[in-house]
């Protein structure tokens, strides 16, 4: 089963490597990080940089296509080679999937017109804007064979999803086991609507202050 | 806010790349992937490589020193420079941290003896045996500057709570806002207390069988 992980200039490193920590622990999964150009993609921290193995051209029909959001997704909004990359490999596909703002990219390749999708939560009215009937509220949105999460993290939970539809619900929590995924975070304050309100209209006007400085 | 993050060859990404992706959102931090050279770091699946971005040397007393996991743990156990450089640092850090197996780095040279951590839910017997008074059933400890933190998607909550410790309690929630950090796991099987025992032996079963191939 061959999976293939887009990685861009700027993107968001766990949007990748969360769910890249699940499917590759799938029996006969080979996870390809893809790119452009295969040469290292430094994240949107420019603090980290990965590897991308191979560039998309090689690997045209993947099992699985997965692509993660973050602040470079901005710049893969226009049709091309990526675009063109998603829109072939999701022909064959079994899955094709993203995380966080990865979802405005395969909306603007076209892949999403119409159908059940969810992005970042400061994403939403975007993705709709681009063709989707962009769901809130909901973590992991399967329509058919695309598969859509929400901000980060979310992309673990729908890895872990996919990896249950895949292998089974016992192979899915023996892999949550080996990742010992029992979260306890500190705070409720990972949603929109649980976070204290000036939590959220900090990280709101965080982002439009980033949007104009990047 | 300096922070190193220790690579090496066979660690597992995710026990990284989530304390980063925190980490990296406090303000003024600087996170620098270190290893003891500076060269791609292959992860236990050898289908990543995340660049080390600079040596152990370059970074001898970082404020944050974090060791992860994973199966190339084992080659860290003997004394040498990555002991060294742990020792050094943790004289000046003010955070010593790990994420799974990565404690067993750290008790190895001689961090822990008797000192409350813990570790990976399989190697809680070993890191009681290099002398940590090994705790179960924690996620994350705290004794004094020294934070361990149980399997894989464990250093996320660590993290959480150390950018709360660090920055306060609103900026760790805009930082799990930030990275829509509302878990919702399909199955509650992340600990070995909770997932069902079949799965808990064949997770068994597969660590004894992987110790021996590799």
């Amino acid at each position: 089963m061959e999976i293939a992980i887009l990685v861009y200039p700027r993107f968001t490193a766990l949007d990748a490597v969360g769910p890249y920590e699940v499917l590759s622990r799938l029996p006969g999964a080979r996870v390809t990080f893809v790119a452009e150009q295969a040469v290292p993609q430094r994240t949107d921290t420019t603090q980290l940089a990965l590897l991308a193995d191979a560039t998309i051209r090689e690997l045209p029909h993947p099992d699985i296509v997965l692509v993660p959001g973050g602040p470079g997704q901005t710049a893969l909004m226009e049709d091309g080679p990526v675009h063109e990359w998603l829109r072939a490999a999701h022909e064959t596909s079994t899955w094709t999937t993203s995380v966080c703002t990865g979802s405005l990219v395969l909306a603007a390749a076209g892949l999403l017109d119409g159908k059940r999708a969810t992005s970042n939560w400061q994403a939403i009215e975007q993705l709709r804007a681009l063709g989707a009937d962009a769901v809130e509220e909901e973590r992991v949105v399967f329509d058919d064979k695309i598969v859509t999460s929400a901000g980060v993290t979310a992309g673990i939970d729908m890895a872990l999803q996919l990896a249950a539809r895949i292998g089974g619900d016992q192979l899915a929590q023996a892999i949550q086991l080996g990742l010992e995924y029992d979260p306890q975070p500190p705070f409720d304050a990972g949603s929109p609507h649980k976070a204290p309100a000036e939590v959220v209209e900090a990280v709101r006007a965080y982002s439009r202050f980033a949007e104009h400085v990047v």
